[in-house]
């Protein structure tokens, strides 16, 4: 199983908003056959491993990340091919959280006398799939909120200079993580500030871009920021309100981006409708690289599902040097957002630590 | 030698300013006799492993973590013990940094025909005494500077609330850290806010309480402040400046603080000249538990050698919410101050990072 996930791991950032799947088939105490499921829309990992096979899969056991699916999707149902093909054993490590499967591909194992052994690393094919169980649950993105800092949690010096606090591996990560995400979301702030291009900078011909989401409640982004030379590689959405300018919303979109007018909450775009638009339009996941004041009204709002933090052994000191995390702020500590499975990793230089919002249950 | 480090750390909190020394010794593949350096003022490593020893120690090998000492100090010097108990081979961790041993030790030890070997996990002995080496080359108490915040880098909420950002087990260690350190430091601002007691909580009867160092250029202190409640076992130094009114030093010291009056730098206590007043009067390692504000000048004056800092899980956001290190700040990226060595691990809930400041060369 362990192989198994490895090979699902293959799929990232090519099968969104499908889930990451690996499948190994064993016969006799020996892998005859590997898949994964490499790209939207293509075949299963379970059908890659019975083409892939160099023997006769009758008779044999089939370890799988995910329960197959049991419904005519893009493909036809796996569950169905594996009985027809024989398989006298699945192991599999998560139920499909998709209502539409829902055990119903387990259930078509069992029926056909095959045996089924679930929850084999579990956890791990959950995390490995968190963006696609948030999804195909809610109807809305995984949120994952990305910071660096220093060791005294400044995001900046109090000049307001910020390039850069982490070091290049540490950097090289964000690259594969805005691979990874099919979304990236920052703040008009930043457009103004840094005016970023937000591309995938990774070597390799597979590599693709994030849609590029601006928050700018006032429309108030310039027509020639980086972010509006769209092409048909890189797709920039701007949300914005009512108190934006209509003629300015024209010019925008005539730059080649696309304009979601959002609600208004609290003075500013309300950030659970443009989540909401996004997952209706096939956005499953979003790398939110905001400022301080845009990462705090997304926690507020309670759109955001993980953070990472990158920690930069440097002290840059300062009463108003800016934080990851700004805003108006919480009060009292009792109040406090909470964090849970914080766990950290050391990449050269900088420490990374990342944790999951813990959710009122 | 693991064993030898691991006896050296059953004295910590009790030798100092002497440094954390433990032996081994072994004859024939077994060991015969271990000993650690309790107490300060008591018998060395090597004396103790000598008289701990169940058989004749002649031709023996000795492992110690620290080269022993050849001068008179409070008690007779170890390499001639060594030399006198018929000891075959001496290998040892670190050369004893004091420049009135110098490899003196050592020397003596070779003279008499005795085989050493030096260098021995002299990385994990240089730094279980990192106190003692700071102190014995430079007359200079080691500084530690302890934080304790949240993963989005605030010491307290908007509010000004601060209790607690860290768990219990982090706090119990700062109370092993107080134990450990023969004094901590905090900033007036402190003491006002919070009036604390700064004594070590921990159970035992062994327990020491730190000298408490209040730095105070205008001697603003509250007399009735718990810090002023002084007993035996409790000492406090109030280091203010020529700002400070006299009659208030007066009745600080009735009320039984000693007060140190220091230059003014920077409008504020010569930071510099307290820690070399502290170095003179034997108080060899100081806990700076401060503000923002004394910890980014502390930084500033270069008199801080290492850095602990707890984080929570947890988010307050705010910008107006305290870091660690407030000040003035750094303006430019490049000059920051940079730490090195820089480990973590994690304790129960919240995650702890040690990292050292890095010195000019």
């Amino acid at each position: 199983m362990y192989r198994a996930l490895d090979l699902a791991k293959l799929g990232i950032g090519h099968t969104n908003p499908n889930p990451l799947v690996g499948a190994v088939i064993v016969k006799n105490g020996a892998v005859i056959s590997e898949g994964y499921h490499a790209q939207y829309g293509g075949p299963h990992a379970e059908i890659n491993a019975f083409n892939n096979a160099t023997e006769p899969v009758e008779g044999a056991t089939m370890y799988v990340t995910l329960e197959p699916c049991s419904h005519y999707g893009k493909t036809p149902p796996c569950a169905n091919a594996i009985v027809e093909r024989g398989i006298k054993k699945v192991v599999i490590a998560m139920k499909d959280p998709n209502p539409l499967v829902e055990g119903k591909g387990i259930q078509i194992l069992k029926d056909a006398g095959i045996e089924v052994i679930t929850g084999v690393l579990e956890q791990q094919a959950k995390r490995l799939n968190e963006v696609f169980v948030k999804y195909i649950t809610t109807g809305l993105p995984f949120c994952l909120l990305k910071t660096a800092m220093t060791l005294d949690g400044k995001i900046a010096a109090v000049s307001g200079e910020s390039k850069w606090i982490s070091d290049e591996i540490s950097r090289h990560y964000v690259h594969k993580l805005r691979h990874q995400y099919t979304a990236i979301m920052v703040g008009i702030g930043t457009v103004l500030a840094d005016d970023p291009l937000l591309t995938t900078r990774l070597e390799g011909s597979q590599i693709r871009n994030p849609v590029r989401i601006v928050v700018d409640t006032h429309g108030r982004i310039p027509l020639k920021a980086k972010l509006l030379q769209c092409d048909n590689h890189t797709k920039t959405i701007v949300a914005v309100t009512a108190l934006a300018d209509q003629r300015k919303l024209k010019s925008i979109e005539a730059a080649g981006a696309e304009v979601v007018v959002a609600p208004i909450k609290n003075n500013h775009v309300d950030l659970g409708y443009v989540m909401q638009w996004l997952g209706n339009n096939k956005i499953d996941s979003v790398l939110l690289e905001g400022g301080s004041t845009l990462n705090y009204a997304a926690l507020q709002e309670g759109i955001v599902d993980k953070v990472i933090t990158f920690v930069a052994p440097k002290i840059l000191g300062g009463e108003t040097a800016k934080t990851p995390i700004g805003g108006t702020g919480i009060p009292h500590i009792q109040d406090a957002i909470l964090l849970e499975n914080m766990s950290f990793v050391k990449l050269y230089n900088d420490l990374m630590i990342e944790a999951y919002i813990r959710k009122e249950v």
